[in-house]
Formats: structure tokens, sequence, C-alpha cells
């Protein structure tokens, strides 16, 4: 006869913590405690009814399979004999809650009942055993609101009358109660209101539903029974399932358990703790308590718990008794458990306890949450206890909860109380307060004054740049998430909400307005550029420790354990050297342009100017030549920063007219540089025009167009790399072309930086290959990807620019779709917005083709990526899995992008682990990807969270650093 | 021995025609003029030398191979043999000829030595036989200007000094002489004086080459047979063959024959002549001649040709001898010769002829070039006299031939004297003359008041359109193959020039400048839109027969011969019929939005301005709503027209803002209209900008932000369908769904779709399945492309977008290639405009994997093509090759479309008869396409025009009309 019915309690348990898929979350658990050699916990009495069961209830229209109504009883009969009460007696009467528990926690997504064999019999003994009938009248009349809702009614598919079921009616009930007795809190009625209530509630349930409310405590407890199961396929349950993934062929357990009740007197109590300190992540034991309460009590914010300890008092909680204190003996009795427990778990642990008349029992256990910081010292910590190893300590810390420490941010409490102005796209992380500006200039001026300002613009462009970097965040009405805005401040890793589109700027009225509400310039605003949320208010920031040694010892174990490279974009030294510090491995992008930015760019800028709106060659090369100085200064520097490591010199890429000043008198001024006349000017300006600017004349075709454009960058980057290697420093320059679509276009130029190249060599005369000529290209439009066995010819090394390539695989311009990809995410046509995580089905694949492609010409080719997918974590794993060589992301970004390295590192062991088949697929991301079947698989596996996760627990097995031991010992 | 040189003449011959690749195109025509049973015509007698010696002169150092030296020198015996006369023997000299004859003809790129065997005594023999020393010295001193320029310079690679090579030096020469004796002409200089000038030339030739000009006839034949091979390698030929993609392993036959002279006397003559009329296709016997002449001065134009026969006067040529007069019996010998010769070639052939002293020598036959009516006809009248089969007959037009007779032409002769004022991008075909008209406005005035306009515009937009429809045609300064002006054109078939950015368009000047001449409103220009030149004159038009029975007879053949269905692009019922007409297999491509178009578009496009300004769903309802009786008037004509065939309709496509009026007049009307002020219209007019609206919100992503229009067209092009259904027409109505990147897209305008057709059908109650609902996709974004597998699951039909998938694919906005796409030609990075014939490698590949991921789910999967390409003949083989169900284009595209499916199922025939192995690529183009390195093999094989070419003889060798007993008789 199959097993249906797994016992638990009394030092023993037929299940263990393995058996999450057959017992769900908490049956396992909960057998864990109860029953594991090491733990025999004092866990209330039950019996979880397997997942199979609800399996075999769905496919077989809602019956149960053979056997189970004896096991239910056996358990039952269980559970009376350890706990020593019967169920259903009315002198001595068992109470049992039922609980749904499925493989992975769907928390209030099921349904619960509790006090189950409660009826008028029973609660007159327990009101003899207890001597407390409100208490019992009060549960009472709980179980009959709860279970005429959920058994009698949800249960059996009933519609509700007029949209308002039992439960609301006996609500309504409740109130008219509370009304005739004057009073307004539940706590007021008296036991004789309360056992009034309860024969209301009777009539009524009988009244609506036509029936009884049963007496029968097995008819009670196979309602319930029956009600959890029925849940699993309720509409809130379903939809959470198809938001999380979660296959409906999983069910759920049911967890049948002997009530305990913290609430019976002053010898009771119950509480929640935790086995380190979730918040700072501290290894001291941490929780709350209250005595004579129930679990909700301390939850529910109605009443302010207690500490559990001395040592977590605060100001606010130092007058409050401890458990420590009131209950010493039971407290010692808890500590030695959560010692255990997180000794056996190897993770900090969530535990729910009761003391019921002097006693303690387990309610709960389960892996805590916790925030970045404490996650992070955890992770750490524990690696240093030996608790666990690296590999497990990485995957225990989220990509947002290490981001968490890089940024200041908005306090949470406050936060939570303070009302949101607008939303807009979350570009730039962190919070950030200030007070409204609407120029650059304005930026600038009130910066200097002393004050701190949030610049508001309807977008940015490079003119406002100077004020972008003066202020303390940024705020546009327009553009996507991989605006000229956002672009600019993730680089910085600065606060910035770009697209919220509700914001008409009126900078001549000098305010902003938001559906009617209007900002003026000078008001105090605060940004959360994590979320998007603006609010109209100064709300405070919290510190976050960006250099904190937990941190810097978080990313040692990161390097320790992933594979994939991770380069930094940098366009200055001064991000060189900060991507440095965060442990970048080299540059993989530094655009040119970018040059053109910020303090000090006005020389340069304005010869950029001149050099765009020049119309003979003549022209052009004398602008370049003004220019090449500049151009080498920056480029050595960065070079110099980066000694040993390679640098990626990005040819100037962007449409030529987003340089071209907008303003009268910078047009006057580069006019008359010019000599030619402002009308003129303003013609040559215009036919820059372009309908469709990104896919116009940038990237290669400038370098096509005008090869004195390439020639003179070459000439920059390779001069400055002699002469760095002159100096003695290892300068590694990589040369890249951007924008291409057709390797003639790389065959191109390739031949003139050639020239210039032989030309460097002949003038330094430095020993063979120095500095080394690496040219590659930028793998971002979609016949690249197409014809990659081409591009792999000529080139070094590919980069993929993930923006253009979802921009034009997508046929999405990133600048537009804020007019349609919002209402794309609302109706779930897109999971994801592509420009934030990879398109992995789509434009991965393109990426998948690029690369095997590439490799099959060019079997070492070096593969990375630059566009802002690159520090995004669930695209650098896919990045791991396609076979990258590097991944390359804002400064900022760059220990993110370590994280979920290490961690896909670490599910390519679990994949190892699992087996020879999925092995090869996994190992080489190259390989597998040119077979397409193969090369879909992980993808998909890795898109649920599961399979992410899962296997790493069989991964790390391997080598647990404690309990090298203990498998053996396990059943 | 391997065999080097082969024999003709004397009624026999060593090759025949088959054999080009090993003896050139001349010598396997001479060859089979000469030798095959059949034909044995009077050929002067001579040997060729094969390609091979050349492929082995140029791999061992300019050495010959063993064996040639004897094989030329009994060749040289054979001549001497048939024709009777002695290489080098004064008594009874024999002269040569030694030409070059490469596999394919290089005109002109190759030497050419003539009167080899010329020295002192050899000259003295002729004059002594011929009596006429001014014929034999002006041979001589042409001998020694040719020899010692082509054999004793170029050949041996010498540099000309000071950059004048000796034929300039004997020039100078011959000029001083003409001088000295006080005449202009050559043909005035005396006997006595060219005796002179072969002195002074040989002098020369010591004096500048260092060497004696040789007087040995052998040494002279050597000398021509070297420099021919070597001139395979000259600068001319090398370009021409890189041009030509002409492989250079080919190598140049060599082909010595006996000179025959038509300058001998009264009794000699020569001409060339055609089997058929290469101008009217008609099948007459058509040439011309000259007594006493050398076929130079029959070509070269400085005398003017006599006709050949009676039939071929005109009334030009009435006054002038003819052959069938002067020379009656000859006459009538080639007339025999030539009916021979075309029913042996089975084609129009082009011949050459001299009479020396009364005898007829045939010196040249091959395929003889015809302009289109000719080429049309002929292949019409060749099927009907059962010449050719339908297969042969399509072959024989080219598409440009076809084109000819579909629109109205310029003059050639007029066009070639006229100065070009300025090119822009042919972007609609025939030739157009008016006055210059700047604004739609004036076109339509202008026109109105019976002038022909022009209208020349910077760049037109759908205000333009009345104006356009009005004027002769177009031009305009900005813009790609694939703008707004081009499109419209050539959807109407009217001639049209964009993008000629040299031309400045200043409207309030009323003129245009180019590059400083000034062109004033009212002033004549003409265009021709098949190649893209403007003149600043009023040039005459040719008609072309449009409707002449040749040109229907020969869509027959097509129709006869082609698997791949045509449609076309038609957005109107007018547009519609005249599709038809052209024998449109269906539309493919009817746009919602050109329905605001055009002719009493006016209200319809005031409804959709007033659509495009709502901000609500109810104010887009409501335009909706008044919109829909138009938009079910124009689909239920259109469809009526095309009874029985299918109608694909694709919902609104294009960026809302281009609809947005720029006249503020009309602004303030729609203002009004919608109850709103002007600066409230004016801010949501602006609100629809967008930075690249090609890639912004447009097609589906509209349909899926506002629903309502999308059910709204569905319900007017179902409703339609289902009143013509119950009139008793078959309504066939596609829906298709524009720019769709994902297929969640497709599924939520399906359900809406299906919603609406629910409705219908309720409504109408026809019979089950009446009106079908077929539902498709256009499959224009790359992403489509690689998921279309997904697409294919909810999708009837895919019809590729290859404009947009070029735009994408290569990330080129086609409004802005102006900027960079001419550098991209000229440079030879891009072969061809892409927007003009499909990219077979990078966006072809897309298409490739689009089709095969999309017919791996549905195998029956309708598959099309929409865009400008459909009409394109490249890209129409394209789409038959890889397994297209049909192509789409342009009414007036739809014969070209034809006649190229016809040439490529003939191509397929061809790979069929070929042999089994590329017969599995080409006979499934789909499944073939699945698999990378096939499907990549018969799109280069296609792209060298001999592929395609040359198996199609073979292909029609099976089954040849005429020819049917013969095959055996060849040797």
């Amino acid at each position: 006869m199959t097993k249906h019915v797994y016992l638990f309690g009394g030092g023993k348990a037929d299940g263990n913590e393995k058996m999450k898929n057959l017992l769900g979350g908490k049956g396992a658990n909960l057998a864990e405690m109860a029953g594991h050699p090491d733990l025999r916990l004092p866990v209330p009495a039950g019996f979880t009814i397997t997942t199979e069961v609800c399996v075999h209830y769905f496919s077989n229209k809602g019956r149960y399979p053979e056997g189970l109504k004896e096991q239910v009883l056996k358990g039952l009969a269980y559970i009376e004999r350890v706990m020593n009460h019967k169920f259903g007696d009315p002198g001595n009467p068992l109470l049992v809650s039922v609980r749904s528990g499925a493989r992975k926690s769907m928390p209030g997504m099921m349904e619960t009942v509790l006090n189950v064999g409660l009826n008028e019999r029973t609660a007159e003994g327990i009101i003899k055993a207890t001597g407390n009938p409100r208490f019992v009248y009060d549960a009472y009349r709980r179980l009959i609101q709860m279970y005429s809702d959920v058994v009698m009614e949800k249960a059996e598919g009933l519609e509700p009358a007029e949209g308002m079921g039992i439960r609301q009616q006996l609500e309504r009930e409740l109130d008219r109660m509370k009304k005739a007795r004057g009073v307004k809190q539940d706590t007021e009625l008296t036991a004789g209101d309360l056992k009034e209530l309860i024969r209301v509630y009777k009539a009524k349930v009988k009244e609506v539903l036509g029936k009884d409310f049963p007496d029968d405590p097995l008819e009670q407890l196979w309602g319930g029974i029956r009600a959890v199961f029925q849940s699993w396929n309720g509409k809130r349950a379903v939809s959470y399932r198809r938001i999380e993934g979660i296959p409906d062929e999983w069910g759920t357990a049911v967890t049948v358990q002997a009530m305990v009740f913290g609430n019976m007197g002053e010898d009771s109590g119950t509480g929640v703790a935790f086995t380190r300190n979730p918040a700072t992540g501290e290894d001291v034991f941490y929780g709350e308590w209250l005595p004579n309460a129930q679990g909700e009590d301390v939850v529910a914010g109605i009443r302010t718990p207690y500490p559990i300890n001395e040592a977590g008092k605060t100001e606010h909680t130092a007058g409050l008794p401890s458990l420590e204190r009131q209950f010493a003996v039971i407290y010692r009795e808890l500590d030695a458990i959560q010692k255990r427990l997180e000794k056996h778990y190897r993770d900090m642990l969530d535990l729910e306890f009761t003391i019921e008349k002097g006693k303690l029992w387990m309610l709960q256990c389960r892996v805590g949450k916790r925030n970045g910081p404490a996650a992070v010292r955890m992770a750490v910590e524990m690696v240093r206890q030996k608790l666990v190893s690296p590999e497990e300590a990485v995957v225990r810390v989220t990509p947002s909860q290490l981001d968490e420490l890089l940024h200041p941010v908005i306090d949470p409490a406050k936060e939570k109380e303070a009302k949101i102005l607008v939303k807009g796209l979350p570009a730039g992380p962190g919070g950030a307060v200030g007070q409204v500006v609407l120029t650059a200039k304005d930026a600038v001026e009130w910066t200097q004054a002393g004050k701190t300002v949030i610049l508001v613009r309807e977008e940015t462009n490079p003119e406002d740049v100077e004020g972008m970097r003066a202020a303390q965040g940024i705020l546009t009405a327009r553009g996507g998430m991989t605006s000229h805005a956002a672009l600019v401040a993730r680089g910085w890793g600065k606060c910035c909400i770009v697209g919220a589109g509700d914001i008409h700027v009126e900078v001549d009225k000098r305010q902003i307005t938001v559906k009617g509400t209007v900002v003026r310039e000078g008001d105090w605003i605060t940004l959360n550029g994590s979320k998007g949320t603006v609010y109209a208010q100064a709300l405070p920031l919290i510190k976050a420790a960006g250099e904190n040694p937990n941190f810097v010892a978080m990313m040692g174990l990161c390097d320790k354990v992933k594979r994939l490279g991770v380069r930094t974009n940098a366009d200055t030294p001064q991000d060189s050297a900060k991507a440095r510090e965060f442990g970048a491995e080299g540059i993989g992008l530094f655009r040119f342009e970018h040059m053109f930015y910020g303090e000090g760019a006005d020389r340069p800028l304005f010869l950029l100017r001149r050099m765009i709106a020049s119309n003979t060659e003549a022209e052009r090369r004398k602008a370049l030549e003004e220019l090449a100085p500049f151009m080498k200064d920056d480029v050595k520097k960065t070079m110099k920063v980066m000694d040993g490591l390679p640098v990626t010199f990005r040819f100037l890429d962007p449409p030529l007219h987003e340089f071209v000043p907008n303003g009268a008198e910078e047009r006057r001024r580069l006019a008359a540089d010019l000599g030619i006349s402002d009308e003129e000017f303003n013609k040559r300006a215009d036919a820059l025009h372009e309908s469709n600017p990104m896919m116009g004349h940038r990237g290669v075709r400038l370098g096509i167009s005008y090869p004195e454009m390439t020639e003179v960058q070459a000439r920059a980057i390779l001069e400055a790399a002699a002469e760095l290697i002159s100096e003695g420093v290892d300068a590694r320059p990589e040369l890249m072309i951007p924008v291409t679509s057709h390797v003639a276009e790389i065959e191109h130029q390739k031949k003139l930086i050639e020239k210039v190249y032989g030309q460097v060599v002949d003038k330094f005369r430095l020993p063979k290959g120095k500095p080394a000529l690496v040219i590659g290209t930028m793998i971002e439009i979609p016949r690249a990807c197409i014809t990659a066995d081409k591009f792999a010819v000529p080139c070094e090394f590919f980069s993929f620019g993930t923006n253009d390539l979802t921009q034009m695989g997508f046929g999405f311009s990133r600048d537009d779709i804020g007019g349609f990809l919002p209402k794309y995410l609302e109706k779930g046509i897109l999971p994801v917005d592509p420009f934030q995580s990879i398109d992995q089905e789509g434009i991965g694949e393109l990426i998948r083709m690029g690369i095997s492609k590439g490799r099959a010409v060019k079997p070492n080719l070096k593969i990375g990526i630059c566009g802002e997918h690159g520090g995004e974590p669930e695209s650098v794993k896919f990045c791991h899995r396609v076979g990258m060589s590097y991944v390359s992301c804002s400064p900022y970004r760059v220990p993110l992008a370590k994280l979920a390295a290490a961690q896909e590192a670490v599910a390519d062991l679990a994949k190892k682990a699992a087996g020879p088949a999925p092995k090869k697929a996994a190992g080489t991301g190259a390989k597998a990807a040119a077979r397409k079947p193969a090369a879909r698989k992980p993808v998909k596996a890795a898109a649920k969270k599961p399979a992410v996760k899962k296997p790493v627990k069989k991964a790390v097995a391997k080598k647990p650093p404690v309990k090298a031991k203990k498998p053996a010992k396990k059943r």
C-alpha cells in the first residue's frame, strides 16, 4: 500500500527535510525538526498527507486514493497518543490545525483551518481544563467563521450571493453584536457575548449555505483536508503559480497537527526568532515574544512585542521584559535549539515557538529572510566559521541584496508612509534627495552655492552633463532605460529616474506639473532610483557601507568561484580607477564620444563640433588634428590606470547631430571659427538631421565616410600605448569598431588602422608586438550575428552590444518605448523589459548564433558583452551559459556581475553533479549553442529559479565544510 | 600529347559551339560554322589555341606547354593548304589575324593583331596580286602601329616614357606627314606617302623601343599570340573581370585566322546582319553593308552603310543600293546561310561577313543583342514557330527588357546628347517630361490648367499625394529607394527620382538650385526614372506598347513555366483592377493607411487624424466608428475586383505622427472637431513625435495600445467579405498583423479578431467557414524570423516584409541611407543597395531561418513576401529558391516578377537535369534552407549569371522543339 501519510512528533518522524517535493516545505521541516537524530525537538505531533494525494485527488475527480482514510485515522491516533489528548473527547479534547504546504512557499495563497475538533461539547471540556471560557468561545467562533468560508463555501465552489460571501455575512453579525454591546474591539466582547455569537453564526450558516455547521470533529477534519486540497486550484493560487512558474502538477501537501496555545495564561507565550540578526547579519540570537499571546499577536503589530534576550534590546525596548529574564530556563532551552538548528541547516533560520503552560513547542523553522548587508555578512562569516563553502556562500546573496550595499537608500520605514508623486523607470539605483532645478546650469550653480539638487528635465542631452554630475539625482519625463540620462547616470552609479511620463516640465514657468500637482523650482523631492518612485518631500537616506570589509570579502568569494571575466565600461581615468577598486578586470568599453562630456570637456567638445560641422576633408582633418592631443591624453591616462589589464576603445559611435549645439551663441562661435556664415552653419547642422538616427549615419559608417576620423583615433590610442610601454606601463589597448553590419566594413577599417599601426611601430621602435594590435568589433546589428562566421576572420574579438541588438532585433527604439512598452509589460506580452534583461529567447538566439558561428571559424575568439545588460544578473548568467569570455558593465555594477557570474558557475557545478547528460550542454556553452535544442535547454531551465537553486545543494553536498561526515549518518 | 590547337575551315573543324570553355566564344562559333554537318559555311580557315594554354602560360612564368609550337605550325600549314596561300611567301602570301576569345565575351578588353605576315617582301607580293599598293601599304603601316604598341611595348610590360606610348608617337609621325603633305584625312595620303611613313615608323620603333620591327612573319605570329595571352592580365581586362565576376582561371583562347579583305575593289564588300530585326523583333533578315570596305567602316559610323535588302529600306535609305540588288547571287547565298544558322542556333544571330573579290566569307556569328520589345516578340514568335520551348523563351528576355514595354521612355538618341543636370536614385521607371512645380497644390492646379508638370520636393509626405498623382513625374532631394515618394510612385508605375542630394529646393524663391545652376518654376525638365538622371530640358519620349499582344503572350509563357505565385500590392479598387489585368494572382498587401491618401480621401483622412489626436478610448472609438464605413467600402470594392482571389489586408502600420497635419488651419479644424483648444491639440500632436519612428509606436503596437483600432479594421474586412459572399462574390480576405516581434502580440490580436469574427458570423449566418478566418503576420522584425517556430503556431501565413527586415537587419534607416550608402556602393563595401535587391547573405539567412523554423512547425504554412523586393528579379528568384509560396509587388512590377519566377523555375529544371546532388537542394527550398551549407550554395551559384544561364541549355536540350532528332546526329 502506498504511504500517503507521514507522521512526526514524539521524538521521531517518517519524513525529513529532503522530502519537500512529497511533504511540502512545511511538512518536511517539521519532520526534520521532530525526527532527525541530531534534533528531535519538541514539535507538536502531527502528520502530513503527501502532495501525491493532491495530484491523485485532481486527476480523479476529487476522489482520494485507496487507504488514505485508514492512514489518516492512524495518524490521528498517533497524535492522540503522543499529545495525550483525544480528538472529539469532551473530557480531554485534542484540537488540530489543517494547513497547506507546497514544495515551494506560496505565502497566503492557500487555505488553513485552525481549531478543528471544537464543538459544543469539546469546547466545554477545554473550558473545564483551562478555566478560560472566553478563550475557548473565541476560538470556536473563529473556527465557524473560517470553516464556513473555506470549507463549506469556497471548497464547494459556491458563488457568494450578491457578491457577499459567508465570511462577510458573519463579519456583519460580529459588527452588529459589537454595536449592540456598544463596544469597538472584538476583545471587548465577553465570553457570554461570544457564546451568543456562536449561536447566531450557526443559524446564519444554516440560512445562507443551507447546511448545519458540522459538529462532528471527524467531519470537520475531512472538510478541512478537502478544503486545503481544493485551494490548490483556487484563483489566487493558480495565478500565483502562473507568475512564479510553479507547475500545476506539483500539488500541495496537507499537514494536520496538534494545536498548542500560547494564550493559556501567564505561563504561556509565543514568539518568532532568527538564529542571527536578519537586519545586520550579526551572529547573535535575535527575536521577539509576547507572554499569554497567540502567534498572530506578535506579528500583527497591534501589541509591541518584547525582545527575546538582553542582547537584542534597543533604546526603545530597554524597558520591556525579555524571555531570557522572564523564562530563563525556557530561553536556555530555546537558545540551545536554535544553535543546533542553524548548525544543522547551515543557514540563518526563522523560527516560531509557543510556550503552553510552561512547555516549549517548536512550530516552524525555515530559512530566514534578510536584508542586503545582513546577507553579505552572514555569507562571509559562515564561510569563515566553516559552516558553508564559498560556492554555497555566493548563492546565499541575491544581486539586489548586494546592490543595497552600494548606494544610499531611502529609509524604508519613512518611504512606506510617503505618498508617491509619480512613477518612472528605475534607471540609476539608490535614493537621492534634493531641491528641484530645471536646467543643467542651475544644477551647477545651486550646487556650487552649497545646495543639494535634483535635476528635472524633459530629457537630457550631452549639454546637460555638467548639471547631471552636479545633481544628487536626475529625473526625466521622457526616455527609456537606456536613454542618455539613464546611461550617464548608471555609469556614475547615480540615482536616476527616467520616462516619468506624467511629468510636464515647464522651464519657463520654473515648475513641473504632475497631473495637476505643481512642484516648483526649489521644492524638495526624493527619488527612489531602484524602484522608480518620486516623492514630493525630503525623505531621510540611509548610507550603505560600500567599502565595508564584508563586501570586500564577498567579492573575494565571487572571484574564487566565478569563471566569467568581468570588465567595466569606463570612459575616464577616474571611472577606471573606481572600477578597478570594485574589482574590474579590464575595460570592456571606453567610448570616445564620452570624452566630450563632463568637466574640462569644453575645448574638445568645441573641436568635435567643429569637426562635425566641417564640409571638406581638409576642414575635418584640421579639427581632428587639434582634437588628437586631447584624445591621446585621456586614452593614455586611462590605460595607465588599467596597467596590465586590457582596455577596449570603441571608435566614435553616435549620430553626429547629437553633438550639434542647439544654442545660437555656440553656433555663432563655431561658424566664426570655421570662417563660415551663421546661415551656412545652420544649413550644415540641419543637414545632419536624420529621420531615424539610431539607424543612420553612425559608428563604422562615419569611419567609412571619413577615414581620417578612424585614423586619428587609432593614432591617439596606439601612440598613447607606445608611449606608456616606453615608460614601463603594461598598456593593452584593444580597438573596437562599432555598428558593423558587413565584414567588408571591418576589412576597410582594419586596413586604415594597420597603416597607422605601421607608422607608430616605425616611430617608437619598441620590442616586436609592442603594443600588440588587437582589432575587434561590436556585434550589435542583427546582420552581424547572422554573418558572424565572416566577421570572425578579420576580428580578434567580438563584443556584443545588446542595447542596439535589442533595438534592431525587436524593432524597438529605446527612446520611444515609453509609448508602448508599459502596456506590453502590463498585459504580459513581454515578461520583462528587454532593455533591462536580455530577451533570451529571441535576442539570445541571435547571440548564440553569433558566438557559435564566430567560434566555428576561430575557436578561441574572445567574446564579451558591453551593453548595459552586462551588469544585469540574469543577463550575466546567460552570458556565462552561452560561453562568453567576459561581461563589461558600469563600475557600480561590477560587483553585481561578479556575483551573478559566481552564482552561475555554481549552477554549472550543480549541473555537472546532476549527471553526464546536462554536463555536456552546460560545460561548453559555445559548442552547445551551435546545436539548437541543447542550447535552448539551459536557458529555459535557468529562467525558473528552482532549477538554479535546487541543484546547488547537491553540488555543495560534495564538500560540506562542517558536516563532512554527516551524509553517511543521514537516512 | 594534349591537343592545344583546334583547326577549322575547309568544310570541317576540330571543335564545335559547345566547346566555349576551351575555345572561347569566338573560336567555338567559328568551328561550329565551319565544321558542323548542317552548316559547313565558308569560313576563312584558322585555328584556335585553347584557354588551357593560357592557364598554363600564366602558371608557368610565360612558358608554353610542350607541343604547342609544333601544333601551331601544323595549324598554319592547314590554313595555307585550305586558303591556298603561303605564310611569308612573297609570291602568294598568307596574312592572318590573331584575336582573343574568352568563354564569355569581354568586348574590347583584350588585344587583337591584324595583318600578321606582312613585311617588305610579302607586301610587294600582295601588291602584285591585287594591283592595289595603297591598300597594302596602309595595311602594313597599321600592322606596325598596332604591333609595336600591343606586342613590342604592352606585352613586354614597358612603361611608356613621359606617358607617351609608341602608338602615340607613331600617331604623331602620321600627323606630321599629313601636315607636310597639306592633307587632313588619312585617306588622302598616297601609296608613296604611306611607304615613306612605313620607313619613318620603323625608325621610330627602333629609336623608342630599341629593337627592330620584326620582318619575320613567324616572329610576328608568335609575338601576336603572346600579346593576346598577356592582355588577359592587362589592367582593363582584370578590372572588367572583377566587375563581371569572371574568374581569372578561365583564361582566353587565341584564334589565328586567314585574313580576307572586303576592300579589294568593287567586287568586294563587307557587312553585319541580324537574322531578325533587333529593334522590332520582326522575323525579317536585317543588316547593313558597304562595297569595297572593311568591317570597321560599317560600324564606325563614318560612312552611311547601305541596307542589306529591300525590306530593310527606310525613307532615309530608300535611295541606297542594297546587297540584294547589287550582289543578288551572294545575297541569296547569305540569306540561305542566315536561315540555316538561326534554325541551327535557335536564336536571333548577329553575323559578320566579307565579300572578297566576289566570294562570300562568314567571319563571325553570335547571339544578337536586341531591345526589350524585340526580345519579347522574338521569344513569343519563336515558341509559335516551334523553334524554342516556353522554358527557353522565358530566359531569352531579361527583366529590364520586359520593363521597357511597360513605361514610356526618353528617346535614347536624344538622351545621349543631353547634358545631365543632376543624378538621384531611380525610384520609378520610365521617362517623364514636364514643367517644374514646387508644391503639390501647384501640381494639381497646373495640371487642371492643361499643363504637364514635374513635382519637385525636398521630400514628400502624405499631404503631397494629390500633387504626386497629378504630376508626370516626381523628383525629390531627399529619401531613399523606399521613401514615401518612391513607394507611392512605384505603386502607380510613375516615373520618380529620389534622393538627388545636390538639389536645393527653395520654395519661397520658386526655384531649385543645383550646384549653382538655377531652375525656375515653370522651366521644363526631363526625368529618366530608370537611370535616375535629370535633364534641364524637354526631351522627347517614346511610347512603349504596354498592351501589345506579344507582351500578353509572354506573360502566358511565364505562367506556364513558373511555380511561384505572384500577387500584387494594391490599396484601391483601381490599382487592384490594373494588377489583375497584369495577371496578379491576388493581393499580397492591402495597406489600410494608403486608404487615406489620394482622391476623395479628405473625409477619411480627417477622421483618421481625429482618431490619432484622440486622448481617450471614447474619443478614439467615436472617430473609428465614423471611419468604419469608409474602410468597409474600400475593402469591399477591392475584394469584389479580386473575386475568387485572396486579398491580404494589413492592419494600420505606420507611426501615427506621420498623419498629423503640419498646416495650422487643418490643425485648427481638428481641434475644433475634437472640442479641444489649439494648444491642447498641438500638445497631443507633439506628444506623438518619436526619435526613431521606424522603431516606434507602430504596427501591432498600435493594436495592442488601442485594441479598438484592431476591432474596427477586422470588422470592416469581415463584414465586407460577408456581404460580398451574400451577394455571390467569392471574397477571400486574409488578415495580416504587421511589425510583430513576439508571438504574444499575435495571440493578443488574434483573440480580438476572433471575437469580431464570431459577431460577424452570428450576424450574417452564412454557410460554415464563410468567410474563412485567415490570420497571419508580417515577418519584418529580425526577432520574428528568429522565433518563427513560435509564430507559426497561431499564424496561417507569413508575409516577409523585407523593407523593414533590411532596415533592422542592417540597422539602416531607409530614409537616412543617403548619408552613407552611396559611399558603401562606391567603395564596394556592399555590392548592391540592399533595399533594391535582397541581401541574400545576411537578410536572406534571416528569411531562410524564418521559413525553415515556420515550416518545421507547420509544413504547409503559406509564405510570401510583400516588400518592394517582391518585384525585383534577383529577389524574386531568391524567393523561389527558398521555397516561398508567392511574392507580392506593385502592379507594374507583376510582369517582371512573373518573368523572374519563370526564369528561376527553368533554372530549377536545369539543376535537376544536372544531377541528383543539387536536385535535392533546389527541389525543396524550405527544407534545404534548414541545413545551412546546402542552403547557401544555390544562392551563391545564382549570383553569378552563367550558373543560371548555362544549365538552361542542358535542360532544354531535353526537349528541343525543332531539333528533336538532332542531338543524336551531333558528334
